[in-house]
Protein backbone atom coordinates (compact mmCIF):
# COMPACT_ATOMS: atom_id res chain seq x y z
CA UNK A 1 0.00 0.00 0.00
CA UNK A 2 2.55 2.35 0.98
CA UNK A 3 4.36 1.93 -2.30
CA UNK A 4 0.89 2.94 -4.16
CA UNK A 5 0.32 6.57 -1.72
CA UNK A 6 3.99 7.34 -2.15
CA UNK A 7 3.95 6.72 -6.01
CA UNK A 8 0.97 8.43 -6.73
CA UNK A 9 0.62 10.55 -9.81
CA UNK A 10 -2.55 11.84 -11.78
CA UNK A 11 -2.97 10.56 -15.10
CA UNK A 12 -4.18 12.76 -18.01
CA UNK A 13 -3.99 10.26 -20.98
CA UNK A 14 -5.78 7.22 -20.82
CA UNK A 15 -5.58 3.87 -23.37
CA UNK A 16 -9.17 2.47 -24.66
CA UNK A 17 -8.71 -0.38 -23.19
CA UNK A 18 -12.17 -1.06 -20.88
CA UNK A 19 -11.61 -1.93 -16.94
CA UNK A 20 -12.18 -6.07 -16.27
CA UNK A 21 -15.19 -5.95 -14.52
CA UNK A 22 -14.09 -7.83 -11.55
CA UNK A 23 -11.58 -5.24 -10.68
CA UNK A 24 -14.15 -2.38 -10.90
CA UNK A 25 -15.80 -4.23 -8.67
CA UNK A 26 -13.41 -4.44 -6.42
CA UNK A 27 -12.36 -0.87 -6.40
CA UNK A 28 -16.12 0.45 -5.99
CA UNK A 29 -16.01 -2.30 -3.18
CA UNK A 30 -12.76 -0.78 -1.75
CA UNK A 31 -14.99 2.94 -1.56
CA UNK A 32 -17.37 1.11 1.08
CA UNK A 33 -14.83 -0.01 3.88
CA UNK A 34 -14.03 3.68 3.83
CA UNK A 35 -15.22 5.37 7.65
CA UNK A 36 -18.68 7.01 7.31
CA UNK A 37 -20.15 9.23 9.53
CA UNK A 38 -21.93 7.08 12.40
CA UNK A 39 -22.17 4.23 9.94
CA UNK A 40 -24.86 6.29 8.11
CA UNK A 41 -23.02 5.68 4.43
CA UNK A 42 -24.69 8.32 3.30
CA UNK A 43 -22.75 8.56 -0.32
CA UNK A 44 -23.32 7.00 -3.90
CA UNK A 45 -20.65 6.39 -6.62
CA UNK A 46 -21.99 7.19 -10.17
CA UNK A 47 -19.99 5.01 -12.66
CA UNK A 48 -20.74 6.12 -16.28
CA UNK A 49 -18.85 4.26 -18.88
CA UNK A 50 -21.34 4.98 -21.89
CA UNK A 51 -20.50 7.51 -24.73
CA UNK A 52 -23.53 9.79 -24.48
CA UNK A 53 -23.85 10.32 -20.96
CA UNK A 54 -19.35 10.73 -20.76
CA UNK A 55 -19.65 13.55 -23.72
CA UNK A 56 -22.46 15.79 -21.51
CA UNK A 57 -19.65 14.80 -18.51
CA UNK A 58 -16.69 15.95 -20.79
CA UNK A 59 -18.62 19.39 -21.93
CA UNK A 60 -19.18 20.26 -17.75
CA UNK A 61 -15.69 19.42 -16.91
CA UNK A 62 -14.49 21.89 -19.36
CA UNK A 63 -13.88 19.67 -22.09
CA UNK A 64 -11.28 17.45 -20.44
CA UNK A 65 -10.14 15.31 -23.23
CA UNK A 66 -9.31 12.90 -19.95
CA UNK A 67 -12.85 12.29 -19.83
CA UNK A 68 -13.76 11.02 -22.90
CA UNK A 69 -10.72 8.81 -22.93
CA UNK A 70 -10.69 7.04 -19.67
CA UNK A 71 -13.15 4.26 -20.06
CA UNK A 72 -14.14 4.55 -16.62
CA UNK A 73 -15.94 7.98 -14.62
CA UNK A 74 -16.87 7.97 -11.42
CA UNK A 75 -18.77 10.46 -9.41
CA UNK A 76 -19.14 10.59 -5.82
CA UNK A 77 -22.04 12.21 -4.14
CA UNK A 78 -22.88 13.41 -1.16
CA UNK A 79 -26.23 11.35 -0.74
CA UNK A 80 -28.98 11.93 2.06
CA UNK A 81 -31.48 10.95 -0.25
CA UNK A 82 -31.33 7.04 0.51
CA UNK A 83 -31.02 7.44 4.56
CA UNK A 84 -34.07 10.10 4.30
CA UNK A 85 -36.34 7.47 2.44
CA UNK A 86 -35.22 4.76 5.03
CA UNK A 87 -36.21 6.90 7.91
CA UNK A 88 -39.35 7.89 6.19
CA UNK A 89 -40.35 4.37 5.61
CA UNK A 90 -39.67 3.36 8.99
CA UNK A 91 -41.53 6.04 11.10
CA UNK A 92 -38.76 8.42 11.55
CA UNK A 93 -38.12 11.81 10.73
CA UNK A 94 -35.46 12.68 9.28
CA UNK A 95 -33.38 16.04 10.53
CA UNK A 96 -31.38 16.08 7.35
CA UNK A 97 -31.96 18.85 5.00
CA UNK A 98 -29.27 21.48 6.56
CA UNK A 99 -25.59 22.61 5.78
CA UNK A 100 -24.11 20.01 8.63
CA UNK A 101 -25.76 17.33 7.00
CA UNK A 102 -24.30 18.23 3.46
CA UNK A 103 -20.97 18.61 5.17
CA UNK A 104 -20.90 15.11 7.11
CA UNK A 105 -22.30 13.34 3.50
CA UNK A 106 -19.45 15.39 1.44
CA UNK A 107 -16.85 13.66 4.19
CA UNK A 108 -18.47 10.56 3.80
CA UNK A 109 -18.07 10.68 -0.12
CA UNK A 110 -14.19 12.05 -0.05
CA UNK A 111 -13.22 9.61 2.50
CA UNK A 112 -14.58 6.80 0.38
CA UNK A 113 -13.04 8.04 -3.05
CA UNK A 114 -9.29 8.13 -1.89
CA UNK A 115 -9.87 4.35 -0.82
CA UNK A 116 -11.56 3.70 -4.76
CA UNK A 117 -8.59 5.79 -5.96
CA UNK A 118 -5.87 3.74 -3.99
CA UNK A 119 -7.20 0.72 -5.31
CA UNK A 120 -7.60 1.61 -8.67
CA UNK A 121 -3.82 2.51 -8.30
CA UNK A 122 -2.91 -1.23 -6.71
CA UNK A 123 -4.30 -2.45 -9.91
CA UNK A 124 -2.19 -0.29 -12.45
CA UNK A 125 -4.90 1.86 -13.23
CA UNK A 126 -4.32 5.47 -13.27
CA UNK A 127 -6.71 8.01 -11.87
CA UNK A 128 -7.55 11.61 -11.94
CA UNK A 129 -9.19 14.45 -9.75
CA UNK A 130 -11.49 16.43 -11.08
CA UNK A 131 -11.97 19.51 -9.13
CA UNK A 132 -14.55 21.21 -12.23
CA UNK A 133 -17.33 18.94 -10.20
CA UNK A 134 -18.06 21.12 -7.53
CA UNK A 135 -18.08 24.17 -9.65
CA UNK A 136 -20.31 22.67 -12.44
CA UNK A 137 -22.28 20.74 -9.64
CA UNK A 138 -25.72 22.35 -10.94
CA UNK A 139 -25.30 21.05 -14.76
CA UNK A 140 -23.89 17.05 -13.61
CA UNK A 141 -27.08 16.93 -11.14
CA UNK A 142 -29.18 17.31 -14.57
CA UNK A 143 -26.29 15.35 -16.18
CA UNK A 144 -26.48 12.24 -13.99
CA UNK A 145 -30.69 13.00 -12.65
CA UNK A 146 -29.32 13.46 -9.34
CA UNK A 147 -32.81 13.94 -6.90
CA UNK A 148 -33.00 16.21 -3.81
CA UNK A 149 -30.43 15.53 -1.23
CA UNK A 150 -27.91 14.82 -3.81
CA UNK A 151 -24.49 16.92 -4.53
CA UNK A 152 -21.56 15.99 -6.42
CA UNK A 153 -18.63 16.31 -4.45
CA UNK A 154 -15.45 14.95 -6.69
CA UNK A 155 -15.33 12.53 -9.85
CA UNK A 156 -12.52 10.09 -10.36
CA UNK A 157 -11.82 9.22 -14.09
CA UNK A 158 -10.28 5.97 -14.14
CA UNK A 159 -8.37 4.16 -17.24
CA UNK A 160 -5.11 2.55 -18.09
CA UNK A 161 -2.45 5.19 -18.25
CA UNK A 162 -1.27 6.45 -21.96
CA UNK A 163 1.44 8.31 -20.14
CA UNK A 164 3.81 8.01 -16.98
CA UNK A 165 4.77 11.16 -15.55
CA UNK A 166 7.20 11.81 -12.62
CA UNK A 167 6.28 12.97 -8.78
CA UNK A 168 4.36 16.29 -8.71
CA UNK A 169 6.52 18.44 -6.64
CA UNK A 170 5.42 19.31 -2.71
CA UNK A 171 5.70 22.10 0.22
CA UNK A 172 8.58 20.21 2.36
CA UNK A 173 6.65 18.02 5.39
CA UNK A 174 7.45 21.12 7.94
CA UNK A 175 5.23 23.25 5.49
CA UNK A 176 2.38 21.55 6.47
CA UNK A 177 2.55 20.45 9.49
CA UNK A 178 2.22 22.24 12.95
CA UNK A 179 3.17 20.73 15.86
CA UNK A 180 0.13 21.00 19.23
CA UNK A 181 -0.99 24.13 17.61
CA UNK A 182 -0.70 25.71 14.67
CA UNK A 183 1.96 28.20 14.53
CA UNK A 184 1.40 31.26 11.82
CA UNK A 185 4.08 31.88 9.15
CA UNK A 186 6.54 34.66 9.04
CA UNK A 187 7.45 36.16 5.83
CA UNK A 188 11.04 34.06 5.66
CA UNK A 189 8.82 30.68 6.70
CA UNK A 190 7.06 31.52 3.23
CA UNK A 191 10.30 32.48 1.34
CA UNK A 192 11.98 29.02 2.81
CA UNK A 193 8.45 26.66 2.13
CA UNK A 194 8.11 27.84 -1.52
CA UNK A 195 11.54 27.94 -2.40
CA UNK A 196 12.06 24.58 -4.05
CA UNK A 197 8.92 25.25 -6.18
CA UNK A 198 9.56 28.41 -6.73
CA UNK A 199 12.94 27.34 -8.00
CA UNK A 200 11.54 24.34 -10.63
CA UNK A 201 12.61 24.35 -13.91
CA UNK A 202 8.72 23.72 -14.85
CA UNK A 203 8.21 27.36 -12.61
CA UNK A 204 10.61 29.26 -14.83
CA UNK A 205 8.81 27.72 -18.18
CA UNK A 206 5.30 28.70 -16.68
CA UNK A 207 6.30 31.83 -15.99
CA UNK A 208 7.52 32.77 -19.30
CA UNK A 209 4.86 31.10 -21.32
CA UNK A 210 2.33 33.46 -19.17
CA UNK A 211 4.77 36.27 -18.88
CA UNK A 212 4.02 36.43 -15.38
CA UNK A 213 6.70 38.19 -12.86
CA UNK A 214 5.76 35.39 -10.20
CA UNK A 215 3.99 31.67 -9.80
CA UNK A 216 1.61 33.24 -7.36
CA UNK A 217 0.23 34.97 -10.16
CA UNK A 218 -0.68 32.78 -12.43
CA UNK A 219 -2.69 31.07 -9.61
CA UNK A 220 -4.56 34.39 -8.91
CA UNK A 221 -4.70 35.96 -12.60
CA UNK A 222 -4.99 32.73 -14.95
CA UNK A 223 -5.88 29.38 -12.53
CA UNK A 224 -7.69 30.47 -10.11
CA UNK A 225 -9.57 33.54 -9.92
CA UNK A 226 -11.52 35.81 -7.43
CA UNK A 227 -13.87 36.12 -10.39
CA UNK A 228 -14.66 32.59 -10.85
CA UNK A 229 -14.37 31.51 -7.49
CA UNK A 230 -16.88 34.22 -6.40
CA UNK A 231 -18.96 32.34 -9.14
CA UNK A 232 -18.85 29.40 -8.19
CA UNK A 233 -19.40 30.22 -4.58
CA UNK A 234 -22.99 31.43 -5.52
CA UNK A 235 -23.65 28.67 -7.60
CA UNK A 236 -22.53 26.06 -5.29
CA UNK A 237 -24.71 27.74 -2.78
CA UNK A 238 -27.79 28.07 -4.56
CA UNK A 239 -27.05 24.14 -5.52
CA UNK A 240 -27.34 23.57 -1.91
CA UNK A 241 -30.34 25.53 -1.34
CA UNK A 242 -32.02 23.15 -4.48
CA UNK A 243 -30.94 20.07 -3.29
CA UNK A 244 -32.37 20.70 -0.22
CA UNK A 245 -29.24 21.09 2.46
CA UNK A 246 -29.49 24.97 3.62
CA UNK A 247 -32.66 24.75 6.30
CA UNK A 248 -30.40 26.02 8.83
CA UNK A 249 -33.94 27.56 11.20
CA UNK B 1 -2.69 -2.16 0.21
CA UNK B 2 -5.80 -3.58 -0.77
CA UNK B 3 -5.75 -5.69 2.50
CA UNK B 4 -5.45 -2.73 4.90
CA UNK B 5 -8.46 -1.23 3.33
CA UNK B 6 -10.41 -4.35 3.62
CA UNK B 7 -9.52 -4.83 7.19
CA UNK B 8 -10.18 -1.07 8.49
CA UNK B 9 -12.12 -1.42 11.49
CA UNK B 10 -12.05 2.32 13.89
CA UNK B 11 -10.34 1.56 16.42
CA UNK B 12 -11.90 3.43 20.04
CA UNK B 13 -9.06 1.85 22.79
CA UNK B 14 -6.00 2.83 23.00
CA UNK B 15 -2.37 1.57 24.53
CA UNK B 16 -0.36 4.25 26.12
CA UNK B 17 2.16 3.57 23.64
CA UNK B 18 3.71 6.36 21.90
CA UNK B 19 4.61 6.42 18.31
CA UNK B 20 7.93 5.77 17.22
CA UNK B 21 8.97 9.43 15.00
CA UNK B 22 10.38 7.71 11.98
CA UNK B 23 6.50 6.06 11.99
CA UNK B 24 5.20 9.42 12.23
CA UNK B 25 6.65 11.10 10.22
CA UNK B 26 6.38 8.27 7.17
CA UNK B 27 2.73 8.47 7.97
CA UNK B 28 2.15 12.29 7.79
CA UNK B 29 4.54 12.37 4.33
CA UNK B 30 2.10 10.02 3.14
CA UNK B 31 -0.63 12.71 3.65
CA UNK B 32 1.14 15.01 1.33
CA UNK B 33 1.10 12.42 -1.71
CA UNK B 34 -2.58 12.61 -1.84
CA UNK B 35 -4.10 14.86 -5.08
CA UNK B 36 -4.76 18.25 -3.84
CA UNK B 37 -6.91 20.93 -6.04
CA UNK B 38 -3.97 22.42 -9.00
CA UNK B 39 -1.35 21.43 -6.14
CA UNK B 40 -2.04 23.66 -4.18
CA UNK B 41 -2.04 21.86 -0.94
CA UNK B 42 -4.39 24.34 0.69
CA UNK B 43 -4.89 22.03 4.02
CA UNK B 44 -2.93 22.28 7.40
CA UNK B 45 -2.04 18.67 9.80
CA UNK B 46 -1.89 19.68 13.66
CA UNK B 47 -0.15 16.90 15.53
CA UNK B 48 -1.06 17.02 19.03
CA UNK B 49 0.46 14.99 21.53
CA UNK B 50 1.10 17.13 24.51
CA UNK B 51 -1.43 16.32 28.04
CA UNK B 52 -2.58 20.22 28.18
CA UNK B 53 -3.96 20.54 24.86
CA UNK B 54 -5.18 17.03 24.50
CA UNK B 55 -7.33 17.46 27.42
CA UNK B 56 -8.62 20.64 25.71
CA UNK B 57 -9.43 18.76 22.55
CA UNK B 58 -10.87 15.72 24.64
CA UNK B 59 -13.35 18.35 25.83
CA UNK B 60 -14.36 20.08 22.79
CA UNK B 61 -14.96 16.54 21.10
CA UNK B 62 -17.63 15.41 23.83
CA UNK B 63 -15.10 14.05 26.02
CA UNK B 64 -14.54 10.62 24.02
CA UNK B 65 -11.97 8.83 26.06
CA UNK B 66 -9.47 7.98 23.28
CA UNK B 67 -9.38 11.41 22.80
CA UNK B 68 -7.44 11.34 25.85
CA UNK B 69 -6.06 7.60 25.46
CA UNK B 70 -4.18 8.02 21.78
CA UNK B 71 -0.97 8.99 22.19
CA UNK B 72 -1.56 11.36 19.23
CA UNK B 73 -4.59 13.31 17.88
CA UNK B 74 -4.14 14.49 14.06
CA UNK B 75 -6.43 17.62 13.56
CA UNK B 76 -6.91 18.34 9.36
CA UNK B 77 -7.69 21.33 8.31
CA UNK B 78 -9.27 23.36 5.23
CA UNK B 79 -6.12 26.07 5.09
CA UNK B 80 -5.66 29.01 2.68
CA UNK B 81 -3.42 31.41 5.48
CA UNK B 82 -0.04 30.08 4.01
CA UNK B 83 -1.18 30.17 0.29
CA UNK B 84 -2.32 33.52 0.83
CA UNK B 85 0.70 34.90 2.68
CA UNK B 86 2.47 33.91 -0.18
CA UNK B 87 0.36 35.65 -2.78
CA UNK B 88 0.44 38.49 -0.90
CA UNK B 89 4.48 38.02 -0.48
CA UNK B 90 4.13 37.48 -4.48
CA UNK B 91 3.10 40.47 -6.17
CA UNK B 92 -0.54 38.47 -6.14
CA UNK B 93 -3.95 39.15 -4.92
CA UNK B 94 -5.49 35.91 -3.82
CA UNK B 95 -9.22 35.69 -4.21
CA UNK B 96 -10.13 32.82 -2.05
CA UNK B 97 -11.82 34.24 0.82
CA UNK B 98 -15.31 32.64 -0.41
CA UNK B 99 -17.19 29.50 -0.05
CA UNK B 100 -15.39 27.65 -3.10
CA UNK B 101 -12.60 27.87 -1.93
CA UNK B 102 -13.55 26.43 1.70
CA UNK B 103 -15.01 23.20 0.04
CA UNK B 104 -12.09 23.07 -1.83
CA UNK B 105 -9.45 23.50 1.37
CA UNK B 106 -11.66 20.97 3.14
CA UNK B 107 -11.40 18.59 -0.09
CA UNK B 108 -7.55 18.78 0.29
CA UNK B 109 -7.34 17.92 3.67
CA UNK B 110 -9.93 15.08 3.61
CA UNK B 111 -8.24 12.87 0.93
CA UNK B 112 -4.83 13.66 3.11
CA UNK B 113 -6.69 12.50 6.23
CA UNK B 114 -7.31 8.96 4.61
CA UNK B 115 -3.57 8.68 3.24
CA UNK B 116 -2.71 8.62 6.67
CA UNK B 117 -5.29 6.75 7.69
CA UNK B 118 -4.36 4.45 5.30
CA UNK B 119 -0.73 4.24 5.93
CA UNK B 120 -1.02 4.62 10.24
CA UNK B 121 -3.01 1.47 9.80
CA UNK B 122 -0.08 -0.08 7.15
CA UNK B 123 2.41 0.77 10.13
CA UNK B 124 0.11 -1.43 12.75
CA UNK B 125 -1.58 1.41 14.32
CA UNK B 126 -5.54 1.84 15.24
CA UNK B 127 -7.60 5.06 14.16
CA UNK B 128 -11.00 6.79 14.25
CA UNK B 129 -12.26 9.50 12.67
CA UNK B 130 -13.36 12.19 14.77
CA UNK B 131 -16.86 13.57 13.19
CA UNK B 132 -16.88 16.31 16.05
CA UNK B 133 -14.49 18.02 14.70
CA UNK B 134 -17.10 20.34 12.59
CA UNK B 135 -19.57 19.95 15.08
CA UNK B 136 -17.29 22.18 17.97
CA UNK B 137 -15.10 23.71 14.93
CA UNK B 138 -15.55 27.11 16.78
CA UNK B 139 -13.34 25.43 20.30
CA UNK B 140 -10.89 23.90 18.10
CA UNK B 141 -10.07 26.67 16.47
CA UNK B 142 -9.56 28.87 20.09
CA UNK B 143 -7.73 25.62 20.76
CA UNK B 144 -5.46 25.20 18.53
CA UNK B 145 -4.90 28.74 17.57
CA UNK B 146 -6.21 28.53 14.03
CA UNK B 147 -5.73 32.05 12.01
CA UNK B 148 -8.32 33.01 9.64
CA UNK B 149 -8.73 31.40 6.61
CA UNK B 150 -8.33 27.84 8.78
CA UNK B 151 -11.40 25.17 9.43
CA UNK B 152 -10.76 22.09 11.24
CA UNK B 153 -12.85 19.45 8.89
CA UNK B 154 -11.88 16.56 10.76
CA UNK B 155 -9.90 14.63 13.48
CA UNK B 156 -7.76 11.25 13.76
CA UNK B 157 -6.83 9.78 16.89
CA UNK B 158 -3.97 7.38 16.34
CA UNK B 159 -1.92 5.21 18.25
CA UNK B 160 -2.16 1.34 18.98
CA UNK B 161 -5.33 -0.41 19.73
CA UNK B 162 -6.35 -1.75 22.47
CA UNK B 163 -9.50 -3.78 21.03
CA UNK B 164 -9.58 -5.63 17.92
CA UNK B 165 -13.26 -5.32 16.99
CA UNK B 166 -14.62 -7.38 14.16
CA UNK B 167 -15.54 -5.73 10.58
CA UNK B 168 -18.34 -3.50 10.84
CA UNK B 169 -21.41 -3.92 8.72
CA UNK B 170 -21.91 -1.94 5.35
CA UNK B 171 -24.81 -1.46 2.97
CA UNK B 172 -24.31 -4.55 0.32
CA UNK B 173 -22.56 -2.38 -2.84
CA UNK B 174 -25.47 -2.19 -5.03
CA UNK B 175 -26.73 0.19 -2.73
CA UNK B 176 -24.51 2.78 -3.06
CA UNK B 177 -23.81 2.28 -6.70
CA UNK B 178 -25.85 3.62 -9.96
CA UNK B 179 -24.96 2.92 -13.56
CA UNK B 180 -24.43 5.26 -15.71
CA UNK B 181 -27.02 7.69 -14.09
CA UNK B 182 -29.02 8.02 -10.38
CA UNK B 183 -31.75 5.40 -10.46
CA UNK B 184 -33.91 6.84 -7.46
CA UNK B 185 -34.67 4.01 -4.72
CA UNK B 186 -38.05 2.35 -4.78
CA UNK B 187 -39.59 1.39 -1.44
CA UNK B 188 -38.82 -2.31 -1.89
CA UNK B 189 -35.11 -1.22 -2.98
CA UNK B 190 -35.14 0.46 0.82
CA UNK B 191 -36.33 -2.32 2.39
CA UNK B 192 -34.04 -4.80 0.58
CA UNK B 193 -30.90 -2.49 1.23
CA UNK B 194 -31.49 -2.50 4.76
CA UNK B 195 -32.70 -5.69 5.89
CA UNK B 196 -29.44 -7.00 6.98
CA UNK B 197 -28.48 -4.40 8.87
CA UNK B 198 -32.11 -4.34 10.38
CA UNK B 199 -32.12 -7.89 11.07
CA UNK B 200 -28.17 -7.45 12.88
CA UNK B 201 -27.94 -8.98 16.60
CA UNK B 202 -26.66 -5.65 17.24
CA UNK B 203 -29.65 -3.99 15.88
CA UNK B 204 -32.04 -5.94 17.92
CA UNK B 205 -30.21 -5.15 21.07
CA UNK B 206 -29.91 -1.41 20.33
CA UNK B 207 -33.65 -1.18 19.83
CA UNK B 208 -34.07 -3.19 23.45
CA UNK B 209 -31.82 -0.83 25.07
CA UNK B 210 -33.40 2.66 23.59
CA UNK B 211 -36.74 1.32 23.75
CA UNK B 212 -37.32 2.14 19.63
CA UNK B 213 -39.68 0.79 17.03
CA UNK B 214 -36.96 0.50 14.89
CA UNK B 215 -33.35 1.37 13.95
CA UNK B 216 -33.76 4.41 11.96
CA UNK B 217 -35.75 6.05 15.06
CA UNK B 218 -32.57 5.99 16.97
CA UNK B 219 -30.29 7.63 14.40
CA UNK B 220 -32.91 10.64 13.83
CA UNK B 221 -34.03 10.47 18.40
CA UNK B 222 -30.88 9.65 19.54
CA UNK B 223 -27.91 10.30 17.76
CA UNK B 224 -28.14 12.65 15.00
CA UNK B 225 -31.55 14.71 16.14
CA UNK B 226 -32.39 17.44 14.03
CA UNK B 227 -32.14 19.89 16.80
CA UNK B 228 -28.84 19.29 16.79
CA UNK B 229 -28.37 19.40 13.43
CA UNK B 230 -29.42 23.01 12.59
CA UNK B 231 -27.40 23.95 15.69
CA UNK B 232 -24.18 22.43 14.79
CA UNK B 233 -24.98 24.11 10.84
CA UNK B 234 -25.63 27.54 12.39
CA UNK B 235 -22.52 27.81 14.31
CA UNK B 236 -20.18 25.56 11.33
CA UNK B 237 -21.68 28.62 9.14
CA UNK B 238 -20.89 31.04 11.76
CA UNK B 239 -17.31 29.70 11.98
CA UNK B 240 -16.61 29.92 7.66
CA UNK B 241 -17.70 33.62 8.24
CA UNK B 242 -15.69 34.56 11.13
CA UNK B 243 -12.36 32.92 9.53
CA UNK B 244 -12.90 35.00 6.26
CA UNK B 245 -14.24 32.60 4.39
CA UNK B 246 -18.18 33.72 3.14
CA UNK B 247 -17.25 36.65 0.74
CA UNK B 248 -19.69 35.57 -2.22
CA UNK B 249 -20.35 38.68 -3.90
Amino acid sequence: MNNIIFNHRSIRKYKEDSIPVNVLNEILHAGTRASTTGNMQVYSMIVTTGKDIKEKLWAAHFKQNMVLQAPVIITFCADFNRFNKWCQQRKASPGYDNFLSFVTASTDALLVAQNVALVAESNGLGICYLGTTIYMAKDIIEILDLPKFVVPVTTLVVGYPEENPGLTDRLPLEAVIHKEKYTDYSPSDIDKFYFEKENLELTKKLLEENKKETLAQIFTENRYTKKDNIAFSKSLLTVLSSQGFMHND
